[in-house]
């Protein structure tokens, strides 16, 4: 069976900054036609910064959709046309004040591939160095230091409830093969 | 530093089927006012299930936000006040036929925090006996079987694209102490 949906129609329902959302009237597999809400995002990077003492460099912010903080790693949106690779280092400074002497794509995810386009490229980022501590403006976050083991710890027992700094723990605890 | 943002203005942008789209005027930290776009959905859950030879049952559905087939592991969305343990339930049965003799929550995850409050409850199913065959109407999916080793393989590798089912196999793999 060819699963793939045709686009009959398509609508722009709302342009936003962050995000543009449409409807697509689209032919089913079987026949009949069917209708997908659509989020499109510019996409991310996340990265997980770990020192030379296997621990790893957290933010904590308000997330209002949720209503409440939440512990990430470094993240951020792709600018239009940047290098995923750049947007890591440019996050890393701009979050946490440090440049990486190394940085290693681990691999990437679509966050919910149901419903929205959002593509975050996962890294791993090595040999810190201290550059300055400088937060975007209208970002408010708190630096949190968590030892790897334990990070991975908060992962299993539930206490780290991000998508993406779930997936990053345990990819850095098998690429660091911990 | 009070990082919580109060909300000064809300208004619904979207209503639809799967996310309603509402656009939140805040008071930042530090006194200025943001915007926040923030997508509501119902919620969801996702489930790993394992069968007696440590194989993984994966459904490959065509995502339109990505305009391509994506392998991911058994999920669907929350219907209104439904408990999360009966979805999984439904799910396993709906799209790929089996009913679980043991279904253990292994963690939840918030798929997108920056945009959306989409929260998605994570699975391990076990002891599986087979039901039917039984898609739901309108879902369009193929299931594939793999071995938990080599799924672990794809997710490290970077064959295994879907957020939920990177989370879920990591997690499976240390639950299970591959």
């Amino acid at each position: 069976m060819d699963l793939q949906e045709k686009t009959i129609e398509s609508r722009k329902v709302y342009d936003g900054k962050v995000i543009r959302v449409r409807l697509d009237k689209v032919l089913l597999p079987d026949g009949r036609e069917g209708m997908r809400e659509i989020v499109e995002h510019s996409g991310a990077v996340a990265v997980v910064p770990v020192d030379h003492d296997n621990r790893v460099y957290f933010v904590r912010q308000y997330r209002k959709p949720l209503e409440k903080l939440l512990l990430e790693i470094p993240a951020g949106k792709l600018e239009p046309g940047e290098d995923p690779q750049e947007c890591a280092k440019r996050e890393l400074a701009e979050e946490i004040g440090f440049t990486p002497g190394e940085l290693r794509q681990m691999s990437f995810m679509y966050s919910s591939p149901g419903f929205s386009d959002e593509k975050i490229y996962l890294y791993l980022a090595r040999d810190l160095t201290r550059y300055r501590l400088e937060n975007d403006e209208g970002e408010f976050l708190e630096v949190e230091c968590i030892p790897l083991a334990d990070a991975l710890d908060m992962v299993l027992d539930g206490t780290i409830e991000d998508g993406k700094t779930i997936a990053g723990i345990l990819l850095a605890s098998h690429f660091l093969s911990l």
